[in-house]
């Protein structure tokens, strides 16, 4: 009897962590249509963007209320509560990139529905997004995988990500200095590259809360010294 | 012997809630320094709000832990669980509050340490500031006396001070054009005013959770109608 319910409990657990798997995939997918659809300028995506970041705030309130219910039925302790307590943390910073990805769709339409004194220019933003997505990839693989070694590459990563962040602006306010008429749309792109740099952030926390629920050591605001002590460790 | 673990149980459900408190009025503190050491071009006082955001970090991992042992030890159900759930949400916000103040000093240093070529111009701030500090106040407020009437309150002040993010991103648009020396100087304002629009999202989401913790509905994601229903009904 002991058994069963500990399989059934077991199975729970698991059914969590593949949805959270499941959640990181739509953000994924969303993330990825605003970028493509920024980069073609297809309104009829963007908008499809921003509505469907509904689905990942519903996903969030569903694997929160699961949680609430596993907790309540099957009182876990250490480990079982760990993960727990890690998904609650994990859907939360997966539902703010979402976020993230309605921002971008929404800076998009303001820039193609605009008038524009010249086309925009995404270069950056391209190659910024491409590490973003990897960062987020790299994250859920180390939550589906319990992989501890992710938050040291990705404390890395976010450090180069807000290195392009800077570079970015550095060359946007260099465009507006040039030529004034720029000023609207650089200001909407800078906003399109705060968000990649932001979903870096989340992916950087999913990845720490990874290392808690393996080591139980919480790692969160420590320095890439400590970071490296305790992943590798 | 029941009753006696079961105040002692009370007693340690109080200890947190006091300590989301103390977290909150910090987090209050922070930003209050760095909006008057941002108006004042106090240097040392941005250096004292970029450090203190460790002491906010470090609240919030401490609560995190009390939360869990609470969950492993008291195998709370139903409201208490509720109380426990609440906390760990409310306090990733309030870190992320913390995390908003520490970017208003950084970008104020940013803003006195270089080359100017007029005084800053922070009206709009001040003004924006002293809304996002009253949206805290009154979602601490909440969470302490467990009034539900905050969350429509809060769902509507954060429109109002999304409209004057709105507003002072224009302004700021107009003096760069009319301007371009200004754009640098500008750009640092506009982040600061993106930071205290952020704040008035972080207290209007623990407004919801006091919702959530009052009356066991999750109310996040949700219209302005659906608020008034849920929280006034």
């Amino acid at each position: 009897m002991a058994e069963h319910i500990s399989k059934q409990f077991d199975m729970e657990l698991e059914t969590i962590r593949t949805r959270v798997l499941q959640m990181g995939g739509l953000v994924e997918q969303q993330i990825l249509s605003a970028v493509e659809a920024l980069l073609a300028g297809d309104i009829d995506k963007l908008d499809k963007v921003i509505a469907e970041d509904a689905l990942v705030n519903a996903m969030e309130v569903t694997i929160d209320d699961d949680c609430l219910h596993i907790i309540a039925r099957r009182q876990p302790a250490a480990s079982d509560l760990r993960i727990v307590f890690t998904v609650i943390k994990v859907i939360t910073d997966l539902e703010r990139i979402g976020d993230e990805a309605k921002k971008i769709a929404r800076m998009g339409k303001t820039i193609y529905q605009s008038e524009r004194y010249q086309m925009p220019r995404f270069r950056e933003i391209e190659k910024m997004a491409d590490s973003a997505l990897s960062m987020l990839r790299r994250a859920l693989d180390a939550f589906a995988r319990l992989d501890t070694s992710a938050a040291l590459e990705l404390a890395e990563a976010d450090q180069e990500l807000d290195e392009d962040f800077a570079a970015e602006l550095r060359q946007l306010i260099t465009f507006m200095m040039e030529d004034p008429r720029t000023i609207s749309m650089s200001i909407d792109t800078l906003f399109i590259s705060k968000a990649i740099e932001r979903i870096g952030d989340h992916a950087t926390n999913i990845s720490e809360y990874v290392v808690y629920l393996v080591k139980g050591k919480d790692i969160r605001h420590t320095t890439l010294e400590t970071k490296k002590r305790e992943t590798l460790g």
